[in-house]
């Protein structure tokens, strides 16, 4: 009877229904209400305050945590901003979550939240269970074991160096070093430090420790007056859209930039410095939301099995749900799995996931006094119960399918400001005409009530909490609507 | 009166006062106390079961951090141990200190627990006072500007990172990156992508990204099968012990090491290589706590400061009052600040503290999702209240100089089996005759109820929290003896 019930619910009903549960569970404000520009006064006067003690030259604006609510936050001047960028793709429940709430007194939270372990040497015992409630429930397919980190450039650099250890192993025949490769390392000589090297991509994010920024090719102010590991870098597709009417062109994208990698694979292997890993994200989100095509994606997959190189899917702004599925690369269908899968952001722990060959066999080879932090694991323990009791992965699906045919709606008005709407869940974006025009309509959404964040050079995107219902695409889209005319 | 008749109470009355408030407030067992072998059966069992989802090749033992209590953990097996390693030093006031688990029901903890902050871009209202009441409060002399990190690697990262910034803004007479700075650095060419290096004492540990594993000297194992940067690599001095009857080899080390120095920076500066940081630990905790003199610190201070090279002291194992001072370089009494300090571990937040002319102008170059976390930040402003309020840089002080005293006595009655008793605070150490005899130490001391580290080749290591008392001094010490009649 309930399920007939349900299943005849009209979606208008399931709508009404959806937004009021929202709005009473999560407590929060029913739309956007500005007391001024943003950020006001008081934002800024506190960066005025926290240069003299702290770094503040990125700062934007200064939140209240504490009366953030739901997918709104209150700043510091008691703007209230529906916020769909929600801390870089980071908060998978938006603001004070209620059951998150109740997980900081479970008193596994409360003893390793002030008697912090040294993860890899002495786990709490409750740690594996946490995992197995974790983690390791929602494991891609084929990387089931997972390590712990502390950042997603932390988790890229251990994913690399898992990389770098397994394709030297291979090379003895999967024996572990040798007294000479362990006497050379130590002065950085050969067998024991070899010229390995790592493949990526142009218009790439991974992180912002010096070896993760040989990798990134986003933004040159991240890499500037940095030394780096020159390593080969190959071409990524740059397509045009919309899709459906530029295969030919598309496709042709993926072939050329498929030959590009396998010979840089080549020419380096040539060259004595073999790649020993490619490493990639599903959609490149500080790029600019630059996507590549499952068969891109197969096609790199083919070339790593063929040169024994380590393939490497970077998903820590895609994983996590905000794509419909917590990995974008499931809707790959690839005909093996990736070797690692990479994660943080909305997952709240971050580490990567490996395939069984990249199991570390000797100790203290990935290791870090902290390693991670089990707080993190029991939070994402109870946000996991939540994503599946309310549904929030079907959610995405259905709001973000909204989300990109609104907008598509919005680009056919305003096609001279608007353009290249794209998306996978509410993994969305769209471009400017240019770098000026988009940060200029950033600052009025945010005027607007829309908190809302850019990328690349002219891309405006949407990452929104996985609680990003149908009542805040409808505010979200009006202030879109409302900006794009004030523009 | 109050103060006379404090002053008059003797040291052994004092000894009983302090004893009985730590037992009664932190609610500590009274003594180890073992069921049976350590690790015992149920960690083995564990870790065979944790390997199944999660890397566990390093991991000791499993911990009940809910049970353990103070100075004293409880283990899976039920084996109370008393714990003079303190989770790689890096707890501060123990297990479950009862002010720190108040700090979690603080409101402005709850908050930014379940909505973590992107700190660079929108760090909480709350949170440049909480940096005020905490890290800058105990700010190095000098160095007053502080940014927060995620753990020690991923600080050293930033802080090499800030001293490469600086090193070629000074060559640019101060301004930001040219045009074509900004575009060759996204082709890895000269001048944005520039060949500068670090220079990193022999026995150093700085953390295991591939940067931090480059300046990184102690163990082959965390180097061997990765690449590096392959920059100049000094020695550090190794003393002989007791320090006052081997004055002149021990001088004769620090003007050796300092020469070595010099002769390294001129050569890489003709090489185009230039050293732009020298980074040193004030004690090389990992690589078998190898102590330097003030003098010797004094010099790589005069050195760096003739080349216009950055200073950073390291003091992620050293820092937090170990060593009875918040910083161990504070017993220097340096000419001139270093210009950066690292800190982490035992302040439970990370990162860096830095002289005015570090401070960034330009946003997104030290930057990062997280960028820290503020519970982090709560957690220390409540541990430094009780440091001051219960004296406890004062009794590290003189619970260290006892435990140095004393463990020179068991020294000259087990000569052949402990030697070079050293130490600052309770940052102290012993050698052994080789690793076997070390291991097997480390073994009985743990089956006997005392837990206690090893480091470099030979060494044993003391890394007991803040509230490590007399009463537990005199066990440790009990629990050594008889280990090593039991060797």
């Amino acid at each position: 009877m309930k399920t007939l019930l349900r299943s005849s619910i009209p979606s208008v009903a399931k709508w009404v229904r959806h937004t009021q549960t929202a709005t009473t569970v999560l407590g929060e404000p029913l739309q956007p209400s500005m007391c001024g520009t943003f950020p006001g006064p008081k934002s800024k006067q506190m960066k005025v305050e926290m240069d003299l003690h702290h770094q503040a030259a990125s700062v934007k604006v200064f939140i209240n945590y504490e009366k953030s609510k739901g997918n709104y936050f209150i700043d510091a001047d008691g703007n209230v901003l529906l916020d769909v960028y929600m801390q870089i793709s980071s908060l998978p429940l938006g603001y004070n979550h209620p059951d998150l709430t109740k997980a900081v007194s479970d008193p596994r939270f409360m003893a390793t939240a002030v008697s912090r372990p040294a993860l890899g040497s002495f786990p709490p015992t409750f740690f594996t269970n946490a995992i197995k409630n974790s983690l390791s429930s929602i494991a891609p397919k084929g990387c089931t074991g997972v390590q712990n980190a502390l950042c997603g450039s932390s988790s890229n650099e251990n994913a690399i160096k898992a990389a770098f250890m397994w394709y030297q192993a291979q090379k003895r025949g999967g024996s572990p070093p040798t007294k000479e490769d362990l006497d050379s390392c130590m002065r950085h000589e050969l067998p024991g430090t070899p010229n390995l090297s790592v493949l990526s991509f142009n218009g790439s994010f991974h992180g912002r420790t010096l070896t993760a920024l040989s990798i990134t090719h986003s933004k040159a102010i991240h890499k500037v007056d940095l030394p780096a590991f020159r390593w080969p870098v190959a071409e990524f597709p740059r397509y045009k859209y919309p899709l459906e009417k530029n295969v030919p062109y598309n496709e042709q994208q993926d072939q050329e930039c498929l030959a590009n990698v396998e010979q840089l694979i080549k020419k380096w292997k040539e060259m004595k410095h073999d790649v020993a890993a490619v490493i990639v994200e599903p959609i490149q989100g500080e790029g600019g939301d630059n996507h590549g095509s499952p068969d891109f994606f197969q096609g790199l997959r083919d070339i790593t099995a063929k040169y024994g190189v380590v393939f490497i899917v970077d998903e820590v702004q895609t994983g996590g749900g905000g794509t419909g599925t917590f990995w974008a690369h499931d809707s790959w269908n690839l005909s093996s799995s990736p070797d690692i899968v990479v994660f943080a952001k909305k997952l709240m722990v971050s580490g990567y996931f490996y395939a069984d060959h990249l199991q570390m066999k000797e100790p203290y080879r990935i290791y870090n006094t902290w390693l991670g932090d089990p707080t993190k694991v029991i939070l994402l323990e109870k946000a996991l119960q939540v994503i599946e009791r309310d549904n929030l992965l079907e959610q995405t699906r259905r709001v973000g399918k909204a989300l990109q045919s609104r907008l598509r709606q919005i680009e056919s008005v305003n096609n001279s400001k608007m353009r290249n709407v794209r998306g996978l869940g509410t993994f969305c974006a769209f471009d400017m005409p240019d770098t000026a025009t988009r940060d200029k309509f950033l600052e009025i959404a945010g005027n607007n009530g829309l908190f809302i964040g850019g990328c690349g050079e002219v891309t405006v995107r949407f990452r929104p909490a996985l609680i990003f219902g149908d009542k805040h695409l409808e505010i979200a889209l009006d202030i879109i609507t409302k900006s794009l005319s004030e523009l």
